[in-house]
């Protein structure tokens, strides 16, 4: 039984385990919940709650020991399974996610990739073969995709969204300049950088001096 | 004088442009409040709202006009101006971004490129030289960066920030695995697509079957 969690401890959870992981290559073998906390942009009591969701973790007055602990996060963030993701479109923006830093050691394994465009269909990307979007659908009730990633262009993304939802993908990341709707027991991530830089520039553009 | 407008409004005016830029590479003249509003995930009345923040746009039962929409847009975003932008860590993920599609087209110049990796400082960097990320201080009081990149290990994000913050750089996009504090007057957007995918993989392994 999991206790219901909310988002923004999942995302704080996901930064303790980055810096932890850090720590750990510089060789430390104990950190305190100050630290963490002050990493996070939180409070040493959030940090101890929100880990307390998930069992007894460090000991007082010792700190957490990192090893046991970066365990633990990898175990809760479900980072020590291997997810089945599939890329549909296979632009710029896919193959950049292919080769993010860490992603396929942290259990994402890209096995299909998908586009419409016939001139891609079929040739070499990475170490895959493009698949022929029409396919998606099929290969999806098949082989069973932990997670797709859709990265094809606003108007597509819908529609890719339900193929994938009809096939029984229940996560999905967004990748897509525009909102995808789907059922409820479907989770989905939405990252669009051009959309953070452009509230950046539009703060910077309505400055009042 | 410009109404105080809310974050969430920019990012559906980022999300129209980006439609309407898709449609305009289609050939399309004009553009309903409809389709707009489809695309954004949101209502007709919401994409009139919006828009209507900045001026009269649209004309009735004609719907928008897409070059001029675009313009007027690009205008509002900050996006006809270029804006000089600094990366502090030459990694992966600041390579990935300097490489990002349209990053450039959009008015975001990579002017510098920082690290503090002695084995990194002084090579070259796509057209760029790496410097040193002791001269940043100095650099910035100079070159009036107008957004830097924060793309550092977690424990260094917040020194970094310190540094753009009291040089003067009002505009920050961190893609560090933490958080960082600054002050009101300073914009802060963060990226973390490890946090996203783990926020998937999180809700896949706790999924009540």
């Amino acid at each position: 039984m999991v206790k219901r969690v909310a988002d923004s401890t999942v995302r704080r959870l996901s930064l303790y385990l980055s810096f932890l992981e850090e720590l750990s290559g510089s060789g430390a073998a104990t950190v305190s919940s100050d630290v963490l906390a002050r990493l996070g942009g939180t409070t040493s009591a959030q940090v101890r709650k929100d880990l307390s969701f998930f069992g007894s973790f460090g000991k007082r007055g010792l700190g957490y020991a990192v090893p046991e602990l970066i365990e633990s996060l990898r175990d809760i963030l479900g980072l020590r399974r291997e997810w089945k993701v599939c890329i549909v479109g296979a632009g710029k923006i896919g193959v950049a996610l292919a080769r993010y830093p860490g992603f396929a050691e942290k259990g994402f394994h890209v096995v299909a990739v998908y586009d419409a465009d016939p001139k891609k269909i079929g040739t070499q990307w990475d170490s895959l073969l493009v698949r022929d979007v029409a396919t998606l659908s099929s290969d999806t009730n098949r082989e069973h995709y932990d997670i797709a990633v859709i990265a094809v262009p606003a108007e597509a993304a819908q529609n890719v969204a339900d193929i994938l939802v009809e096939a029984g993908v229940k996560a999905i990341m967004n990748f897509a300049p525009s909102q995808i709707s789907v059922p409820p027991d479907v989770v989905v991530r939405t990252v669009n950088m051009a959309l953070e830089f452009e509230g950046l520039s539009y703060a910077l553009a309505h400055r009042t001096k």
